[in-house]
């Protein structure tokens, strides 16, 4: 039964209308197709319908991490829900895993690596700039895995604090100047993730992973196609995304000679 | 330390051969570069190397549910390493979940799915062919999530001896005929995932979706493309996957009147 | 040296603002930058630049195929700039072939077919619908090829005019219906092209081809992925075009027995 | 008619066995369904069959540009038949235009060019190797355009010897030291195009094309997905090419001020 704080996926069969929100008491939404009271919705479960002051049905359901990272409050510019699967399956992240991200952005991944780890894992984010730091924190409140995470405001050229952890990512402009400091961070043989969106950073980054010995490389970008769901005429969407990022991943070795 | 047992993942910085293993005192592995005793890895860590008897170097890496899914023994002909994480992050599973899933075909999904619900999770799996099932078991064996499943042989026209659970995925010739036996088992508001090699298999889930009451239907194929990794001669690699199967997903809700 | 009536090509070095017209003495161009008088444009040379009232810089280009059919005036929802060079390839078009298409539409791809058959080819092209084919004479007048068009208005089901033609391109919604009327027309060996959205139309193609005793049937899509130009942060357009169509191509046999 | 030196392309029903060939008095083929003679050939028309002597059939079909480029005697290694309609297009070839090429390679491209100027066109090719000369003219002689072709065997670095060509392509490790070249060559307001395989070479090239004063520059890259064509299990074939090269285009200019 759902109560305050819960979140829930509204999804209205006349319009595909959707909202995805935490409940609140005595809150309201306000749709196009009318008010909802969370209070209408607090008590029921999901897969129920709640209606808006004007009649209009929206069902109840339950959000999923790629709906959550989609609609995400941000103010950084790179946005990849179509990733986190990815990223989440090729650096090994697991119930229990301990995981370093930076930078914090709004969030979105560090939820995700949070969801994923479970209460037994542990998620460590950098961020040098306090602002992204709160948005992403409430961002994982939300989700309610914020719990699972240390934000930490703090410039990664000093290095990390964090000491043999199961993966790390690295989401910022200049991966390359921080390879040193990620390998002392992972532990042996764990997996690094870098997601740059330029050709040119591929590049650079390709050349510092040589110099700092990282082994088993790979790059590869992600195309997600979406179709209409007319089962009469089954085609893509006329419009799709056509570029988010690049993904580095590679892996470390205790020393190479 | 690895003892016996633990998985691992060979990598040759000479040629970039791989190996993905389960350590076994006394075995042994015949590279094209020599011959790798399992007693040599024994007692090492990840990210140490590890030499043949010809003296060449294969670091001893942590293996990820990418590389398992592509190097799983397999019988089936359907192979879909780069949807899993898709299925995962749209599936709304993680740590805790309960997942049904039918058919366990190699139990590539099925050990990627108990990696991710973790020990407070619970993975039901159908397959009508024991052979397939229990090929299933020991590839989740493995990967050291076998207790977390339980394998059925069973046909699923008969209904899922589940209810209420999270997230549940087809992957069976003709899905549209479980999608009423799907929405029983089902928690209300969850998620239904599908895989469908065809387009005109598309047609009739989709229709079979709408017959039954789903709602907040998507359908979509993922591209993955992999890059050379040579820093001065960036570019795609000549061949890609071209195509394994389309993604389709769904939500129950408990009434539509 | 520019006259009255020759098209042009006009870009700018500012904005990357562009216009595609037809020369007409004492007209002119209003832009954000500023009024371009055609006047001003005309006795100048292809490469030359031209100024507006304000004295912004457009330069004075030669239009190609690809652009003059994405910005051809339109009153049809399917376009294909992207699909044209296949299409000529894979029809095997070229100086001195006669083709017929049906339907017109806003005649983008009739243009295109008049451009490649030249002055010693025809284009036949039919439409149902007078106003299309109107449409597509002005906008075959515009790239100077309407010569070498014979816009017909007529309804397909009587069956094509024309014998023994080069090649044959339909696209119409249900292609299907005049498979045995294109064989009529298509010289032995002759390749009959297709545009189809969706793929429940590719089903019906196909089952009509196999009927109709076509042979060496081909069905491809075509993505085109533009990039960002800035050398230093090389990457795919955020968008792209995800679909317009399904392209099916088969060849004609006098007889299958 | 079908007479010695005409090129057919003959397709098997039974396997979709395809050989494209010019005819030759008294030559016969081999195929894994029996011995074709070319004298059974001659004198009938495309769209008929001829049988193998174990009484397979092959059907006569016209050959098109497409698969000309696909099956061509090659020893250059980059391909690109899918790019060759992009081409045509974007730099705005048609009939009676005047063309220049380098390198000459296999012929592929200059073949499509020749095909498409006509014959009152002019492709005028280059290469420093004279063996790809040679072979290149006996490619265009297969597709009988040869006649329409200068071959040259020169390098570039000294210049092209035309001037107020229509259009002009690269395809040459290191395109960014002839682009000074080749506005000498274009003439005013014209198109170049550039095959480049890596985007470290798209780097240079953009920007060379900026330090020479082109303007309206695109970069992009085609991807063709070929379909199954089995009616009732409609979906892409299992791999793809993935990459062949970029396409960059750029128009030619008076002169900057």
């Amino acid at each position: 039964m759902l109560k305050d704080k819960d979140i829930v996926f509204l999804w209205s069969p006349d319009k595909g209308d959707t909202f995805l929100l935490n409940l609140e008491k005595g809150s309201k939404i306000d749709t196009r197709l009318g008010v909802i009271q969370h209070d209408d919705i607090i008590g029921r479960s999901y897969g129920e319908e709640v209606r808006t002051h004007l009649g209009s049905i929206f069902y109840i359901l339950r959000p999923n991490m790629l709906e959550f990272s989609r609609r995400i409050k941000r103010k950084t510019q790179i946005i990849y829900p179509k990733e986190i699967g990815m990223i989440i399956v090729s650096l090994g992240i697991g119930p229990g895993s301990t995981v370093v991200e930076c930078g914090t952005g709004s969030g979105s991944l560090t939820a995700a690596l949070a969801h994923f780890v479970g209460d037994e894992g542990r998620v460590y984010t950098y961020d040098k700039r306090e602002e992204f730091s709160r948005l992403a924190r409430r961002n994982c409140e939300k989700w309610n895995v914020a719990h699972r995470v240390e934000f930490k405001v703090k410039d990664i050229a000093e290095g990390f604090d964090e000491r043999n952890v199961d993966a790390l990512f690295l989401d910022v402009p200049n991966p390359w100047d921080y390879l040193e400091r990620a390998k002392e961070a992972l532990a042996g043989g764990s997996r690094l993730g870098i997601l740059v969106p330029t050709t040119n950073q591929i590049e650079k980054t390709l050349e510092g992973l040589k110099k700092h010995e990282y082994v088993d490389v790979q790059v590869m970008e992600l195309l997600v196609r979406y179709y209409k769901i007319n089962a009469q005429r089954i085609r893509p969407e006329d419009m799709m995304i056509g570029h988010t990022g690049y993904l580095v991943f590679a892996s470390t070795v205790r020393s190479v000679t």
